[in-house]
């Protein structure tokens, strides 16, 4: 599968850092992303324990002082078709966080994968936070989610062809001996050598356009490709292999 | 799928607690439970950063001392047939951490599930942790563990009617917004209100006898199950709804 050429995406490990508002550090960028206020289709699919409609409210609520319109996409009567009809009308598809394996067996069960690709191959930006950047990635196998439902399959929209890992974080509980994030990471990379995972700490985001990528945000994230060593990244373009 | 009326298993949350040797914690409670030194069939396909060898002897090297025997299953030539014949005479089925993805993926691939099943159900004792713990449940779809491979299924060997989530803790990294333990638990039992969850803290263990079941440690574990609040409960034998 291979990721259209002039996509333009905005990947968020997160939609909130801690001790601010919701999606407070996301709205600058996204703003400029798109150029002003736009209008938005949202994909709530991710949301296990709060309905869509309160899930939408709350982008809504977030995104609205920008100027944004949040349409989602639950209330359309024929998701598939909304989107491959017109996207509704929005310049961008906004898949929001939750639970990786909910949204995915959501958007396969609505048959929405191929639509949203068409859509995104057409020029229709994507913006994903956490879940939702996941699954813009191959495939939802660096999620930190559980799995608490099953898709017909790990295969995700692949928009890009690097998976994303969200919320990185090199912090580990004290006296505990669960997996560190790292490790988590190495294990899939030792079964999929061939994968570059970025992974990206709160408050971090990718910027794609085609094939250039641009790290935005004051933190480094770091990289994980085969059995080379974790390499870090420093905000700005950036340097992946093809 | 029931699971057997007189099974026997030793489900622990983890191998090692923090500052302590490989499996110091989990001795003296298996050397009880096997009632002296056993035979043990052991399984190594959780691993996935070390080889089956380095991992057998490690696990041989913890277990040796008290006088237990490990007979690595990767060993065999047909390890299906291994189990379903004799067992390689070995008085417990002993199931190691890793990834419950992996190692549910390769119970899948050796046909081994419904042997370790009828060798439950005919007397043979089931000892796990970690990831080992989570197949020995209905499902793997409690595990913490990140999805780098995609079994056919979630479904695991059903030796018992409730979900294990090992290594539970409350502790959240501070200044960090990815889930807690909890809320994924609660994501869980939303979708399946049906099945209760016993989250097992590090050092903790659970003994099964048929419906018996004994929390065993100094820890207090944690019941989530539908919609009620998160229950505490005590070591020692626990009142669970059939």
């Amino acid at each position: 599968m291979s990721p259209p050429p002039d996509a333009r995406l905005l990947l968020f490990s997160n939609s909130s850092n801690w001790g601010e508002p919701y999606l407070a550090h996301a709205r600058p960028e996204l703003l400029r992303f798109l150029g002003g206020p736009a209008r938005l289709l949202f994909i709530p699919y991710a949301g296990v324990r709060w309905s869509y409609d309160a899930y939408a409210d709350a982008v809504q609520e977030a995104l609205g002082d920008d100027g944004h319109t949040v349409i989602p996409l639950h209330r359309a009567s024929d998701p598939a078709a909304a989107i491959a009809d017109t996207a509704m009308d929005a310049s961008a598809i906004v898949i929001g966080g939750g639970n990786s394996f909910r949204l995915l067996q959501m958007l396969q069960q609505h048959a929405l994968l191929a639509p949203i690709r068409a859509r995104v191959r057409a020029g229709v930006s994507y913006v994903g936070w956490s879940a939702g950047s996941n699954v813009a990635c191959p495939s939802i196998r660096t999620t930190n989610d559980m799995p608490i439902v099953m898709p017909e399959s790990f295969d995700a929209l692949g928009l890009v062809r690097f998976q994303v890992n969200a919320h990185y974080t090199d912090a580990r509980l004290p006296r505990h001996r669960g997996e560190s994030r790292a490790e988590r990471l190495q294990e899939f990379c030792t079964l999929s050598p061939e994968v570059p995972v970025i992974a990206l700490r709160e408050g971090s985001a990718l910027e794609v356009r085609g094939s250039a990528v641009t790290l935005l945000g004051s933190r480094r994230a770091r990289l994980f490709h085969g059995g080379a060593p974790p390499r870090q990244l420093t905000p700005g373009p950036l340097a992946l292999e093809a």
